[in-house]
C-alpha cells in the first residue's frame, strides 16, 4: 500500500519525489540508537555510501549527521581549514557565495572566483588564482541549485594538481550526488558534501559526506581545535568508525527513522549500475533541454557543457512573470521553483529532474511537466517568436 | 492501521515510543519546503511550541532546526556568549560536562559547578560562584539523562536574580521538556534547548529551542559575529519569524516530514492541559520509584527531591552486571539503557518513562517494565536483602 495520498508532483530542485518504500521506512517503529538492529543498519548505510561515492580506499571516511545540507559547509569550514588559512571558492551561483560565508565564519580567508551568471570559472582563471597563494582548500559547487550550472570536476582537479597539488579539492555535491557522475577515488576528490533530499531520494534532515584519507590527515594535523562542537570531526569520526564496525557509539542521537529511509534509498540506487542511473539523468535532462529549446526559451546555464543533468533553470519569456506561471503549473499538478540567484531571481524558474521522477519512467512525471510548462506559458499568452 | 510492526518496548531515556499518528506523519508525501501547505504547518508548529513552553511574551523566539539535541548547545555557545566571556555550568552528569565542552569550543571561559554523583549543586554554592565574577550566562541541565538528576529551576533562577540578575539562565531541557514542568515566562528562563525524540514524542532529528527577548537582545548586542554558520541565530532568526508569519523563507532546507511529525506530536500534547500531563509523569515516576524501593534497589539520584520524573537511573545489586540484566529484560520485550556517567557507568541501568508510555495507560508499558525488571533480577539470582 502506498503511504502517499494523491498530491501534486514535486519537481523543484529538492526535496524531490520519494519512493513509497523510502517513505514507509520513515515511519519505522522507535528503536534505540545504540541497539543492535539500528547499529547494523547505520553501519551498512555508511558502507553503502562508499559504493555510491565509488570509493574503495579504506581511508575514505563517510559521515551521516542529522542536519541540513548546509551543515556540510560547517563540517568543511570548522575542520579542514584553520583560522587565517586561505580557501579558493569557485562560485557558480548562490551556493558558492554561501559556502564562502560559512568558511569566513570559522576564520578562513576566502578568495572567490565566480563565473558570469550562468557560467563558470575557466581552467586558466583557476590556475592563475591557484598560483597566487598557497590555498589550503578549494571548493567547487558541482551543480549550483540556484543556476543549474554544472562544474567540470575532472578539469578542476587537473588544474589543482598542476598548480597546487597539496590543495584539498572539496565538492559541494548537494545537487549532484546520485545523479551526476561522482567517482571519488578516480577523480581524486578530497571531500564531497551533500544532503538526503535531492537525487539520493530520502527526506530532508541528513547531512551526508565523504572525505579522503588526505583530508582526514589534514584534519589530524590541525594546530587548533575544530571550530564547531556539533560539526566537529573530532567528535564524529570515532562514532562513524564504530557504527561501521557494528559497534554502538554515542556522541549525539542520530535519527533512526531518517537513517532507515536513507538505507532503503541507497539500496534502491545500488541495485542497478550507477552508470545506468547517471545515463538516465542525462537522457531526461536532454529531453527537458530540447523541449525548452522547442519552446524558444533560454536556459540560465547558457552553454551546453555548463548545463547540469539534475535540474534546469529556465528564463521566462519577456513580460511573463513567476507569479503568472507557477500557479498555472500547479493547476496542472506540477510544482516548479522560482528563481534564487539574486541578480536574476525574478526572471527564471527551476525544474528539478532527479531521482524516481527520472528513473521510474512509469511515473511519467517528466513528460507531464514538459507538457504542463508549454500549456502554462500558452495560457500566459506566450507564443514562440 | 498501525504503521508499527510488533516490536520490543523502548523504555530508554530517549528515543521513546512514538504514537502511531506521529509515525504516520513521518511518511508524508514530499512537499516543497517553501510551499504554502508546509509553510503553514511549520508556522503553526512554532506557535504550538510557545504553548508547550508556556510563553506568551511575543519577544520569545522559538527555533526548530534539523539536527540532534546537541545542536542546541552550539546555538547557545555560538550566539549568546562571546569569546573570552564567562559561563557558569551547573553539572549534574555527563550532559553538563558536554555542554561545557561546547561552550569552550566557541571561546567561552567556563567554570563548572558539579554536585556529587547523583546530586546537584546547592543554592549557597551557586550564589557563592555567581558572586566571584560577572557571568554572561549560566547553564543548568533540567534532567541529566546520564543520572536522572532533576534540577530545581525556580531555585536556580532565584539565586541568579539575587546575586547576578543580568546573567542569562539557559536550561538544557533535552530530557525534561514535555514531561517536567517548564513555565518559560513565569520561571523567568532565558533559554531552553531540547530535542524531538524524548518527551515531545517525535522521532529524532530536530533541535528545538526557545529563547527570551532578553536572550535575543543579548545576541543582538554581540560585538563579534556568531561563531557558527549552521547554528547562527543571525541566519535562522529571520527564517523562524517568516515561517511563523506564514511567509516562505530559506536559509537551509528543513525536513518537512520531521516538522509534520512534530506538529502532530505537539497537537496531541496540547489537546489536554499541560498540568495534567506533568502530573501523569509524576505518578508514573512515583510508581517506578516505589517498585525500585520494594525491590531493595538504590536510585542514582539519592534524594527524592533530586529525582526526575522522566527517567530513573537504578543501581544494580552487587554482583549483577548490565550484560546479565539487559538481555533478560529484552527477552521480556523491554529495552532499558546501560549506564552513561563515567564514574559509575558499569553499575547502573536507565529506565525512561516519558510520553505515550506514560500518558496512554492502555499501553501498559510501565507496569510491564516494572514486572520485567523484578523477574529479570530474580533470574540473575537476586533476592532482596
Amino acid at each position: 500500500m502506498s503511504p502517499q495520498a494523491p498530491h501534486d508532483t514535486l519537481l523543484i530542485p529538492g526535496p524531490i519525489e520519494f519512493d513509497d518504500a523510502v517513505l514507509q521506512s520513515m515511519s519505522h517503529y522507535s528503536e534505540s540508537h545504540v541497539g543492535p538492529a539500528f547499529v547494523a543498519t547505520f553501519g551498512e548505510t555508511l558502507t553503502l555510501l562508499r559504493k555510491l561515492f565509488q570509493t574503495t580506499d579504506a581511508a575514505s571516511q563517510p559521515f551521516v549527521i542529522s542536519g541540513s545540507g548546509t551543515l556540510g559547509w560547517d563540517l568543511v569550514a570548522a575542520n579542514l581549514i584553520e583560522p587565517g588559512e586561505d580557501a579558493l571558492v569557485l562560485s557558480t551561483g548562490y551556493f558558492g557565495d554561501s559556502f564562502s560565508d560559512a568558511l569566513t565564519t570559522y576564520g578562513a580567508r576566502v578568495d572567490k572566483l565566480a563565473g558570469p551568471v550562468g557560467g563558470r570559472p575557466q581552467p586558466a582563471e583557476i590556475e592563475a588564482a591557484l598560483a597566487q597563494k598557497r590555498y589550503k582548500l578549494l571548493t567547487v559547487t558541482h551543480v549550483d541549485t540556484s543556476t543549474g550550472v554544472l562544474s567540470d570536476l575532472r578539469a578542476v582537479v587537473r588544474s589543482v594538481r598542476k598548480v597546487s597539488p597539496e590543495t584539498l579539492v572539496i565538492v559541494d555535491g548537494v545537487c549532484s550526488v546520485a545523479c551526476e557522475e561522482i567517482a571519488f577515488d578516480e577523480m581524486q576528490l578530497d571531500g564531497v558534501i551533500t544532503a538526503s533530499q535531492k537525487a539520493i531520494g530520502c527526506p530532508a534532515g541528513l547531512s551526508i559526506s565523504m572525505f579522503s584519507g588526505r583530508a582526514m590527515e589534514a584534519f589530524q594535523r590541525r594546530k587548533t581545535p575544530p571550530g564547531s562542537y556539533f560539526a566537529s570531526m573530532k567528535n564524529w569520526t570515532p562514532i562513524m568508525k564504530n557504527y561501521e564496525a557494528n559497534k554502538p557509539s554515542y556522541f549525539a542521537t542520530p535519527s533512526p527513522q531518517l537513517v532507515r529511509a536513507l538505507n532503503t534509498a541507497l539500496k534502491q540506487i545500488l541495485a542497478k549500475p550507477l552508470a545506468e542511473r547517471f545515463q538516465k539523468h542525462v537522457e531526461a535532462s536532454d529531453k527537458v533541454k530540447k523541449a525548452i529549446a522547442d519552446l524558444g526559451l533560454q536556459i540560465v546555464a547558457a552553454k551546453p557543457e555548463d548545463q547540469s543533468h539534475a535540474m534546469t533553470a529556465i528564463f521566462l519569456p519577456e513580460g511573463i512573470n513567476i507569479p503568472d506561471v507557477l500557479p498555472k503549473l500547479l493547476s496542472k499538478g506540477v510544482i516548479f521553483a522560482g528563481g534564487l540567484h539574486k541578480e536574476i531571481a525574478t526572471r527564471y524558474i527551476r525544474f528539478g529532474h532527479m531521482g524516481v521522477s527520472v528513473t521510474d519512467s512509469g511515473r511519467g512525471e517528466i513528460d507531464k511537466a514538459i507538457q504542463a510548462l508549454g500549456a502554462s506559458l500558452e495560457e500566459c499568452g506566450y507564443t514562440k517568436a
